[in-house]
């Protein structure tokens, strides 16, 4: 029992605006209901005008209780008739009709007034601005789309920002032989979002696995919080919208503002989630994952198997493309393979069994067998002459390492096999992208449960400010991260007592908490080795209106990163490693995590970037510690994440050398400085 | 009548090696064969220790010609029933079975012997390790895998690397309601390859569009000339494989070197394929493109149609990944709009039509003859109570501007839907991403068509070799590619001379055409604005080994970008862009084309960076002319083809700076120093 019960298992629906006339609305909703009824469940269908339902929820409600009740009427006439579901002992409603934030205008208000009836009332409402859900397992089609009541049930939960999504997913799970355990379309989401579903959904023993789509996010930790406490149990597969620029159009859709896309994929990943590109690759995943998880790994190892080489090319190349290990297959397990295989098929991993035979099997059950392989993907045509696939892969499995087998072929005898091997717990697809995606999934679902559920070390810090440059290293100093060393100079006199203390070469730059961008009005004076360079970069300082001077050793050599932790508006505080210079910045090559966050887990941002080979000893150079960057980020997001008035940490940059990593510019800004700063 | 006529459209066949075993090779060809004699061709099985079938070849053909040969016995036989072929007068044969090339040891050796038979008869041979190939149109199978003969007939051709990948795509694209009109896997490509296969379907009115999958390439140019010659009349889709490391199991799999990725796939876009990413890609684009093509288009626009937002969204978002260019409708095309839709709805492209209704024909009309769109993306939940859509859609449609059209459904009317939407010359998909990739096909087979056939401009040069980088300089000078004014100096006094002469800032560096890293091993000394900087900078230079120096004043800043011309093994002279520093060359961010080629056609290149945001006026910095990047490139490319003796030119950098293109350092290498030269 969830408090969404009388949302999603209703004993009784009503649909308030029903109708005989064929193309309405709540003709449809009705025609829709009649497989719940015939079920069992009781429908009421309401319509003041047509003598022959009830005159009202009312008096629907005087024959029996009313769980659910689907509200058809136009936007301007909702509120009232949710007030009304409301004072007869409705449960909870859903709205599909438009014409509320989304539209803008009047609608704002209306949508306002369905808010404030659910706030007085505790009753749960689906929408506005949805095309309902569907429950196959109860027969429940609280959908106006037609051939929603044909999705058949199964393991796979649909969570969808839109209910147009909603239904195009769910036709897309039951093209591919997926069934459906519940399909939600959220719509304006005024009351029941995504994080409630999750919540429900956590109950429901039926789901196998969630397919989460995600437009914006009101209550970023409400969804990371809800995401966590599910993958433990079922897993998650999210799709994000708007890597582009849609805002347009989106705001025309919810009325939403644009959440921003990767802090909201970089969210949910790190709350245990899969992250997949599209619709279709959301199929394959959450397909997969309904049907089989790999046991928790840190880096789990894939072993292909395929029966014609140029498709196992194919999968390699894109598993490879996904940073999937596929490991060399132990001596034993090629000693084995050695005796079901013809000598001349490649049989490391890829294994090529050179055409579908019944030693299949076989072989599929060596390579599960072998200790570095914890998911299989495999690909065959099917060609049931040399080999009954179902049957040889079923008697092979002597293991719990999860399959994912693409079988090649057209006709219902292919669909037969392919929701055969699903019914043995084998997950399947039609093409090696598609097996590649799904064991890519399974990969990925196994790496977050590895590493979700530790403690970030907590941080006592109190940062009074403003802060300038010499200060913020200062805090990084209490926060172990390495400095060069340095010296804060109050006059000119000081400076040369600096230099001569420090040695030269030195770095000389003008020390002003209110100054953020000391390069851009001339503030820094690199390489200063002797008297004579450094009172010239000291009257060069003066001249940009330097009071005071920071004096420092210079750092050796290296690769320069960005490190930083700031505040989302939605997520709260994150943290960010990017690498320097303006090429990396223009192509948005940075890795985010929601703060405060273990070491661990920061020390895998690196891997995620794209030039990552340059913190990878690239040309002889030095070559990152992820576990030392993770330190330094889980520390910085640590401080952020225990002060409030703190909006922002930027380390850059952050120098990786032969010695490690020393933070060579440090800006902290306070809340209402951060507000000032330009963005760029 | 094509040269691949005897294959491809045979009167009779023979399957040597034969079998009435099921399971063989020989028995499931021989199965597969019957739908060609069912419909009146003839079928002679051999094998000489079956009495019920022809005990030789030579047998089969004293009964009347035999135009192809099945050969289906093991490969150390191959060579002699191939000989024995061509002595009875077979016009063409397959070879399925593998253990050649592919396998190494003796295979090498038999494969060579098939060359030869090839070599001295003209017999055209298709494989060696292929599963064959099919023929709908023709009720021909010549394929031992089951489900094959059960592909229906239609327009998209599937020229395959791989017997598996050719029947896999075969299947995919019947899945996806698509009939084929020839399917043929490549396997070995010891005679027949796929230039000899495109070069055949420009013959073949039944094919429509091409799904060209490449593995490697033996003859660029050759495969070049082929796509370039069939792109105007059918369009070409290539699925390049190798993005990734594969390389050691492709070398198992068919025994060629694996061919640059990058480069294979620029040489086919240039030549007019689109390309896409996955197989489910190519089955989408080359369905659509099977379907419907747009006219050749510089820029074409994308207009959108949804009847739900949600869905339309994920599509929107998807062609703008895409770089699609979706713009704004006229005022006409929304004035119209506004009288077919409900005011709620977003009408400007992309256009939400609320839900499917009898009016969207008539908006998919009105989008269509917006003078801005040349390609109509849409998506629709099935809702035949609402909307028949094959039937609005043919009704509606009053241009010629393609349509692809994406229906959510499940269940055989929804494919019926699909089917007679295709039958109208409506593309369609079954989902969002589904209708970006084939309306991003089409968009991009029309961007091909409106840019090739142009003719490079002529370079004639003649270019005596070694160059040092005063010399290279020069000959960018005669290329009117701009360079600083320089001094190439004897001695250091020419040197003090140059400095007065130019005055400072300079350049000075170490002048030795032998020397090719020269700032690595101390030869370049940056800023030397006085004669004190002078000297010290040259002492430093003699000490790194310098006898003659160049001194060059300094250009002004800006963003450095590399732009080179080398030859490649397969493909031979080609260009590339990319951006300078470290993080550009990590992560390979680099445009490449085939040489020589037009100014127009290397103007494209920047646009293809990742970081190409820097060259459009980053930070207030300078924007890039793509026309003059685009001559300079051409130019150099032009000089690599017309030099047969150059092997490679490398500006970096060519700095772009608010003055226009400056190149401020140049490699010219010689074929000689270039094998010489370590590559990194």
């Amino acid at each position: 029992m969830s408090a969404l019960t009388p949302l999603f298992a209703p004993r009784s629906v009503a649909v308030v605006g029903a109708s005989r006339t064929p193309g309405k609305l709540g003709a449809a909703l009705a025609r829709s209901l009649d497989g719940f009824a015939a079920a069992g469940g009781r429908l009421a269908l309401v319509n003041g005008r047509d003598g022959t339902m009830y005159p009202s929820l009312a008096a629907a409600a005087a024959d029996g209780p009313v769980d659910l009740a689907m509200i058809c009427v136009p936007a301007p006439a909702c509120p009232g008739v949710l007030a009304e579901a409301v004072a007869v002992g409705v449960g909870a409603a859903v709205i599909c009709a438009g014409g509320f934030a989304e539209a803008g205008g009047p609608g704002v208000g209306y949508q306002d007034e369905l808010a404030a009836v659910v706030r007085d009332s505790g009753i749960r409402l689906l929408g506005p601005n949805t095309s309902g859900f569907l429950v196959p397992p109860r027969a429940l089609t609280a959908s106006f789309v037609p051939g929603a009541a044909s999705v058949q049930a199964g393991r796979v939960a649909v969570v969808a920002a839109s209910g147009g999504v909603n239904h195009a997913l769910a036709f897309l799970l039951a093209e591919a032989g997926h069934g459906i355990s519940l399909a939600v379309g959220l719509g304006n989401g005024v009351d029941v979002t995504a994080p409630d579903v999750l919540a429900h959904l956590a109950t429901d023993a039926s789901t196998g696995a969630v397919a989460l789509h995600v437009e914006s996010v009101a209550d970023g930790p409400a969804l990371v919080e809800a995401v966590a406490t599910l993958v433990p149990h079922k897993a998650v597969v999210a799709l994000v919208v708007g890597r582009n620029d849609v805002a347009e159009f989106a705001a025309s859709h919810t009325g939403a503002l644009a959440t921003s896309w990767r802090i909201t994929r970089a969210a949910l990943a790190q709350a245990g989630a899969v992250l997949v590109d599209d619709e279709r690759e959301l199929v394959d995943a959450v397909g997969a994952l309904s049907v089989t998880r790999a046991a928790p790994a840190v880096d789990p190892g894939v072993g292909v198997v395929t029966a014609q080489a140029g498709p196992g090319l194919l999968l390699l190349d894109e598993l490879r493309g996904r940073c999937a290990r596929v490991p060399a297959l132990t001596e034993a397990t090629q000693a084995t393979l050695a005796t079901l295989l013809p000598p001349l098929t490649f049989q490391r991993n890829p294994v090529d069994t050179g055409r579908p035979g019944p030693e299949f099997g076989a072989v599929l059950s060596a390579v599960s067998e072998d200790p570095r392989v914890d998911v299989i993907a495999g690909f065959a045509l099917y060609e049931p002459d040399a080999v009954d696939l179902a049957a040889v892969v079923e008697e092979g499995r002597r293991t719990n390492v999860p399959v994912v087998l693409g079988v090649g072929g057209t006709g219902t005898d292919v669909l037969r096999c392919r929701a055969d091997l699903i019914s043995v717990g084998v997950a399947v697809a039609t093409s090696p992208h598609g097996v590649a995606v799904a064991s890519g999934a399974v990969l990925a679902d196994a790496r977050h449960r590895a590493r979700i559920g530790g403690t970030p070390d907590p941080v006592e810090v109190s940062v009074a400010g403003p802060l300038d440059e010499s200060q913020a290293k200062d805090l990084l100093d209490t926060l172990g991260i390495a400095t060069m060393p340095r010296r804060a100079c109050a006059d000119r006199a000081e400076a040369r007592a600096a230099l001569a203390e420090l040695g030269g070469p030195v770095a000389v730059k003008l020390l002003d908490a209110t100054v953020l961008h000391k390069t851009e009005i001339g503030g820094v004076a690199l390489g200063i080795r002797d008297s004579a360079e450094l009172e010239s970069a000291l009257d060069a300082l003066e001249t940009a209106g330097a009071c005071r001077f920071l004096v420092e050793r210079m750092a050796p050599g290296g690769v320069d990163l960005v490190v930083g932790a700031r505040r989302d508006a939605v997520f709260g505080p994150i943290v960010l490693v990017g690498l320097g210079g303006t090429t990396a910045e223009a192509v948005a090559d940075v890795s985010v995590r929601l703060a405060p966050l273990t070491a661990g887990e920061a020390a895998l941002m690196p891997a995620e970037l794209a030039g990552r080979a340059l913190l990878e000893g690239w040309r002889n150079g030095p070559s990152l510690d992820p576990a030392a960057l993770g330190e330094v980020v889980a520390r910085l997001g640590g401080v952020l994440a225990a002060a409030p008035d703190l909006a922002e940490i930027e380390v850059n940059p952050l120098r990786l050398t032969d010695d490690g990593l020393v933070a060579l510019d440090a800006v902290v800004l306070h809340r209402k400085a951060a507000d000032a700063r330009p963005r760029q």
